[in-house]
Formats: structure tokens, C-alpha cells, sequence
């Protein structure tokens, strides 16, 4: 008998990779607070829970696909949550982008009730989740992996156990850290040639060659030449991100000082009202942090 | 007749610079400081001159490879400098990596002696300078680029105009600014990772595949894993052109302050005695600010 899914997240990624998991044919129980979200897939065969336990209850494999680490504490371990519901046997996938601490202490926590927990974090966005594309990054144990991927691989591309409990989220922040830290790298070069007189695009190009070779120069870099901040990957979330990183830091001691710079500087973008730009927006940043005509 | 071409400055790069001329048929007339580093070209044909002047003198071309602005100013500008030597409508290449304000100052000193000068740093490191490989991006005036190429293409691969005065050294310092960052990206990264418990492969692995991707992860990665810092790019060298890049920032007007952190990091691990290892080696430093067992 196959294993009935539970879904609990209906953003605009949760959405997407439900809909791919109906598409390939698997029953699925889905919850989302705000309700017409989750009976918007009923059309598709959905069958709509009224809470987390209730998904629970009726599930064998349940996902979740959060904003946050408080989301996912309050869905999985909360009142009406996840593990109210969850039979012994069951597994709990979390997909949400979320806290490497926590996502240990909810598999240790979901363990001493028999039920399996996975940290399952992706990236490559809403056109990923949509096109079922996305890079899964996984922690836990080696069966209960086994057990969720052949619904890893409806929703993504390159589904990868990176570890036990917590790796799937710490690749993942590693990512985020990686990926934030090339764009201001990139954004610090263009702002130096314009401000110097030099066409920013021979730099993009110059620099394409070289050991300064990049994927955000290849991917962003005519967006950054031609202010396009239309997201992509925003600022809200790459901020968010961060700060779980540095809270994971703080949690490991590990020193992550141009990390903490970067994400005070998403911090000042969202205090310009920019929260829902690009994350190539810290661009802008240094821009107005420099000196008009200083030559 | 092919033009005379001089070359001042045979350290490790300008040794094997003029070495690849003199192979390629180019009479040469070399000077370096350190007498016995010219004397040594002699059995492949170079004539010894015994100051940069005197070079000068005896060429139509003088290109110079030096540490950095403070002996590029003194080699070309100073007393016995090209700049005393140099005869009208004869041109000076700095290919040493130098301040972009500088280079137009000097460029500007040149013209009023009737004299043309190029901007041509180099990147690709001591086996480029060997392999004649080298990318090479030339500030200046056309006329005079078109001249100088026949010499850059026997010295580099790659070789680009990329503006009027100062921008080769303008497109340089960008280059050494997103390596930089670069490096710091990954090894925040890793060393986030292997504090909290994940193998620091695994992020290199998965890290490769997304909006992560760099060189540096492809090229540095396993040398990073392993803590092999055999240069490579040195971190003095590296510290001192992030300091070029935050002086033109200044000159001009450009907010960089991921630049100013790693560059007081590049410091950092000088007066820990590590001038010489690769500038891979910002990973130490995160590893010794870094907590044993927080967890």
C-alpha cells in the first residue's frame, strides 16, 4: 500500500511541490493556516486537514514547508501540531528553511515517540519547487531518507543525505552564507569601476575568466548592471537566513564576521523598505553609501 | 625595425615575463635592482642597463613588473626613472599591480613629455607569468594599446582593453576584491560546518551545484579541506592590493566594507607570522576565533 503524504505550508513553494507531489499520483492530506490555500488543491484531489495533528493523523510521511524556525517549532512541537498526531512508525519531513539547533532537538524529541524526523532544506526557488528542479539537502538517518526519497525525487533534481540530524540545515545556511557573500562581493567590485570611470561590464566580463569566476557574476550580472531587482531570491529571506546562520554560529562557536556585516547590511535594506527586492539589492547599498563625483 | 623593448623589475612574474620576449625573438635591455637577477637573462641574448633611465634610453618600449605604487612611482617617476630617459614617441608599460590614481597621474606626466603609457596588470600568478598565460587588462589610448599588444600576446592569453587610463588597474583591484570575498564566503562556510558537526565536503560537494558556485570552491576547495596553504597567492601580496582597492576607494568616492573587514583579516594573519602561505589561509583565522566544543 503506498504511504499516504501529509502536507502542512502552502506557500508559494509548498504549494508548488505539493501540486508535483499530487501530480505524480500520492494521496495527500494538506493544511495551511490561512484555509483557502489548501482547498484551492482539492480540485487536484487533496483532501484538507484542519490542523497539523490532524495531518498527522492521517499520514505516514508528513511535510512541512515553513517560513521560519518559530513556524516549524510551533507546527511540528506545538499544540495542535505534528507530533500530537504522528503514529508511532510515522516520519516528519521538514523542508522549511530552518534552525540547524532546532532541527536537532525536534528528531530527538520526535524520536522518543517512535516517530522518524528528517531536516530536508532546498534552494533553487519558486521555479524550482514549480518545475520540480529543486536541490534537496538532507539530515538524518540513512532508512528514514530512503523511506522519503522517492518523494524527494518527484520535488527535486539533486537530492543529496548530506548528513545526521541538522545537516540538511547547516548545508543549507552554508549555501545562504556562500551565495550572500559572493553578491556583496560582486556589488563591491561594480560600485568601485563605476565610481572609478570604468564600464562595470568590462569587469563582469574581465572577471569571468578568472580565479574571480562566480555563478551570482554569471547569473546576476547584467540584472546588477541594469538595476533589474524584481526577485528572485529576496531580501526578507536572505536576511532571515543569515540570521539563522549567525544564531547557528553562536551555537557551534564559530566565527562568522563578514556574515554578521552582511546581514546587518540586508538589515539596513529592509529598513529602506526594500524587503521584497532582490537580494542583488545590497548593490544599492553601497551605491548610497557612496560619494558622488569624489573625482 | 621591431621596436627595442626594455624591461625593469625581474622578480619571480617579471623574470619569466621577459624571459617568454626574449624567446620570442625581442631584443631586450633589462634592469633590476638586485643586479645579479639581470645579469642572469644576459646568456639568452638581454643587454644589462644600470638604471631605469638608461633603459629607457635604449628602447622604444619600456614595460615594468615592481611590488607595487611606491616602487612604480620611484622606477618611472623618480630620479635615474624611466620618465628621465624615456625619448618622445617611445611608450612605458607598468604591468605591476598599482594604484588606479597613480597610474592616471603618471600616465598624465608621460603625455606632457611627449611620452605614451599603458596600465597593464596581470592576473594568473607565477606559472601564467612562466606559460605565457597570463589575462592582462590595459588601461590607456588605443593607438598605444595596438602598439603594445604584439609584446602582451606573447606574455598573455587573455589580453584586453578595458579603458582610458588607470582602468587596467581599476579592473585588477575589482578582481583581487571578489577573490577575496570569495574565499572568506567559502571559508565561513566550512567552518560553520565543521563546528557544527557536518563534514565540510559534503558543503563543497552540494555547494558546487547552485547559485553558490565559484571558482574558488573548485580550485581552493580540497586544499582548504585539507589545510594545505602552499601558495599560490600569497597574503601579503593580497593584503596589499586590497589595500590599493580601499585607497581608490577612497580616491573615488566607493563604499566597500566586506573590502576593509577581509582586508584587516589579511592583516591580521601578517602579524601571525603567515605573510607567506596562501591567502586561502582566512580560513585560520575563523578556525582560531572560532569556540572547541560549544557543542
Amino acid at each position: 500500500m503506498p504511504e499516504r503524504v501529509g502536507f502542512a505550508g502552502l506557500g508559494i513553494m509548498g504549494a508548488a511541490m505539493a501540486g508535483n507531489l499530487l501530480e505524480a499520483g500520492h494521496d495527500l492530506v494538506v493544511h495551511n493556516r490561512t484555509r483557502i490555500k489548501a482547498e484551492q488543491l482539492t480540485q487536484y484531489g487533496a483532501l484538507v486537514a484542519d490542523s497539523p495533528r490532524e495531518v498527522a493523523e492521517l499520514s505516514d510521511i508528513s511535510i512541512t514547508m515553513l517560513p521560519g524556525p518559530s513556524e516549524v517549532e510551533e507546527v511540528v512541537a506545538g499544540e495542535g501540531g505534528l507530533l500530537e498526531g504522528a503514529k508511532e512508525g510515522s516520519l516528519i519531513v521538514d523542508m522549511s528553511t530552518s534552525s540547524p539547533p532546532l532541527a536537532r532537538e525536534l528528531a530527538r524529541t520526535a524520536r522518543e515517540r517512535g516517530v522518524g524526523m528528517l531536516d530536508a532544506p532546498v534552494s533553487g526557488g519558486d521555479v524550482g519547487a514549480r518545475n520540480g528542479t529543486l536541490s534537496i539537502m538532507v539530515g538524518g538517518e540513512e532508512d528514514d531518507f530512503e523511506r522519503a526519497r522517492p518523494l524527494f525525487e518527484v520535488m527535486g533534481e539533486t537530492v543529496v543525505h548530506v548528513g545526521g540530524d541538522g545537516a540538511g540545515q547547516v548545508v543549507k545556511v552554508c549555501n545562504q552564507i556562500v551565495v550572500a557573500l559572493l553578491i556583496e562581493a560582486v556589488a563591491e567590485a561594480l560600485v568601485l569601476a563605476s565610481k572609478a570611470g570604468v564600464a562595470p561590464d568590462r569587469v563582469v566580463g574581465m572577471l569571468s575568466g578568472g580565479l574571480a569566476a562566480n555563478k551570482i557574476l554569471e547569473v546576476k550580472g547584467e540584472k546588477l548592471l541594469s538595476h533589474d531587482f524584481i526577485p528572485g531570491g529576496k531580501v526578507e529571506y536572505h536576511r532571515k537566513d543569515l540570521g539563522i546562520a549567525l544564531a547557528a554560529g553562536r551555537e557551534y562557536g564559530a566565527a562568522l564576521p563578514v556574515t554578521a556585516l552582511v546581514e546587518q547590511m540586508f538589515g539596513a535594506l529592509v529598513a529602506k523598505g526594500r524587503s521584497d527586492w532582490d537580494h542583488s539589492a545590497l548593490l544599492t547599498l553601497l551605491e548610497e553609501g557612496s560619494v558622488d563625483g569624489a573625482r
